[in-house]
């Protein structure tokens, strides 16, 4: 089958500031696939169409429509191209994301096979979700958070951004020792900095005694992600806590400069940034071959969770899953099916063709935002209908 | 001072398809300053002035308008604010660049000094250019096209892209023996690979013996930036010949991470790509501090090339510059002032406050594209006048 559309859809929800959506729709053969990329929307939507400007600044678009998509190695190939005719785009890698995660939604439906077999598991290992969510604005908001999700079931939890970093190691050690207390003894904990020390090993350090102290498992982005000396400084000091980041990877080079240089214990990669489900299984295969552990970020819809899901669904060992619990109804909204934790808190890919969720096109027409890019007085974009 | 606009002007030839420019002004103070990102326009112009659609997902223009501009500090500020607040906005390393090199300019008018000052250089010395250049479509075209540059006095020419490593590595010794026959044998001969080997070490090796038989100076991008482990392994094997890369760089990072593991001998950064003069100038600090020379990349305006060299200004045994000879139209009036070899084959910075080179405005109308952006009924972006 060939590709005859790539359609972008803004979503947004205009109360809540900062939790835009970019859904990407493709149709091949008759099989129409969703993905979404974890990206700027209006930025992307111009990288998807802009004039050629310089040799390497083509259009994604125009690596896309019209190719073949019967294999693995179609979107392999479709990808590649992307790489290389849209080089000097920067946004290209964000657009790729979710174009990926389309084609592989509608090949597996043509192929009637869920995603992680087409990608070479035999079987999809449940996952242990733990409970993402902001720190509170005092330690005591956020040993209330904590047990709210432990209460709920959550085995994992972890907290970040927020306070944390920004005032005194002490506020830190009061936020960690509340998050601990507040999900007991042996769920596991996990830290989230959000970057807030730049590339500050030494500020880093202080709040590490705590963290040992409350046995988190890990602390997640310290650094901006390309600082891997500060990475490094900081894991040999860490022991027991160990480093977690990746999230803002955008192809799979960085990603494996981090996996070599920063001294990671756990590599966190978006599929709906680095270039979709097909880069996202090449990080998960380079860290399994270092032993570092692989985990997803996702911090949107289920679209987006089962999209992060696929590339490591068949790694046993590499247990752990994001899973967010403070979505907002955009997020909720953007899907008819959920994944849910079962009566054993575990979390399990839906066992169907293609990503197994569907976009409710119904709840979705209220969040689509119109666009309308003009340039030498073309129309380039305009918003299209989301009805098929 | 302070930053009281900052427009983008998308600049094009509609008859050629792969030389548009995108020009920067920025206004403080009643200082004028310009600037130019090496980028997609339309795509930088939306990253610009895009909603905020996630917290790290800020619009460009947020982190600048109002900011005060009195000292390199100021810029170094700016720059870290654009960052943190457009962290998940993969353009904006290229909005950055053209608005650094902008504030540079209105800086060093306003402080009365060349850039090159503030940047810490007591002063400028004078650059051996070389002639860059394609290949020819045959060894003859090739050899015809160093003939040409030779006559005019370069003592230093680069040769790249074309169908260099695209056939065999016979072709390309074909093209590597003409290209240094036609130059002489005193002559600096470089080689541009244009990233034709993706990540292939073992093709790239076949045509290094051409090249060392050839006395090139340096392989430009055998492979594509990320690929430093392919880099690391070709470099052990060229011996004599130097690699060089570097250009797709477009944070401090990534230069960092190529300088560290990619065994380069030369690294090549673009200050309309990097995130302009300021970070170009932290890859030339820790370029000579490796040991490892440091190249401007520009192949377009003089305004450019302007902002390319200063960030290595100072730097008397970093030599080579590279020097556009192919320019089309739009690159040569983009600045009513140019950069030309003396009568002893150097070029010099202007010595004048600023990058001292101006647009000419006049020649600039005709090549000025209308864009309007349009989002949820408001005009997010309309083309400005280029008149003051």
């Amino acid at each position: 089958m060939q590709i005859e559309s790539v359609d972008f859809f803004y979503l947004s929800m205009p109360e809540v500031l900062d939790v835009d959506a970019l859904l990407v729709r493709v149709e091949a053969g008759g099989h129409v696939g969703w993905g979404e990329c974890e990206a700027a929307p209006l930025v992307s939507i111009a990288s998807l169409v802009c004039p050629l400007s310089h040799s390497a600044c083509k259009p994604v678009a125009a690596s896309v429509l019209g190719q073949r998509l019967e294999s693995a190695e179609d979107i392999a190939r479709i990808g590649q191209l992307v790489r290389e005719q849209s080089l000097d785009l920067l946004q290209a890698d964000h657009n790729l994301s979710g174009i990926d995660i389309a084609l592989w939604d509608a090949l597996s439906q043509r192929l009637d096979a869920p995603v992680y077999e087409l990608l070479g598991y035999p079987r999809a290992y449940p996952k242990t979700p733990y409970a993402s969510q902001l720190f509170g604005d005092t330690p005591d908001e956020t040993y209330a958070k904590g047990r709210r999700v432990a209460e709920l079931g959550y085995r994992a939890v972890k907290f970040g951004w927020g306070p944390f970093g920004r005032g005194s190691a002490e506020l830190d050690r009061d936020h960690v020792v509340a998050a601990r207390e507040s999900i007991g003894a042996d769920a596991v904990l996990l830290i989230d900095a959000g970057t807030v020390w730049g590339d500050d090993v030494e500020r880093a350090s202080q709040s590490l005694a705590a963290l040992q102290q409350c046995r988190a498992t890990w602390l997640e982005e310290p650094f901006v992600s390309g600082a891997h000396r500060a990475y490094r400084d900081l894991a040999a000091r860490a022991r027991s806590v160990k480093l977690a980041g990746g999230e803002g990877c955008h192809n799979y080079f960085m990603a494996e400069h981090m996996l070599d240089h920063a001294g990671l214990g756990f590599i966190q990669i978006d599929a709906g940034r680095i270039g979709g489900i097909t880069q996202a299984k090449r990080v998960a295969d380079a860290a399994r071959q270092r032993g570092i552990t692989y985990v997803n970020h996702t911090f949107t819809s289920h679209l987006a969770l089962s999209a992060s899901l696929q590339p490591y669904a068949g790694l046993a060992d590499h247990d752990l899953c994001e899973y967010p619990v403070e979505p907002k109804a955009l997020a909720v909204e953007l899907t008819r099916e959920h994944i849910v934790p079962d009566a054993g808190g575990q979390i399990a890919l839906p066992e169907r063709p293609g990503l197994g969720l569907h976009p409710d096109l119904d709840a979705l027409h209220k969040y689509l935002v119109d666009v309308e890019i003009r340039v030498a007085g073309r129309t380039l974009y305009r918003t299209p209908s989301l009805a098929l």
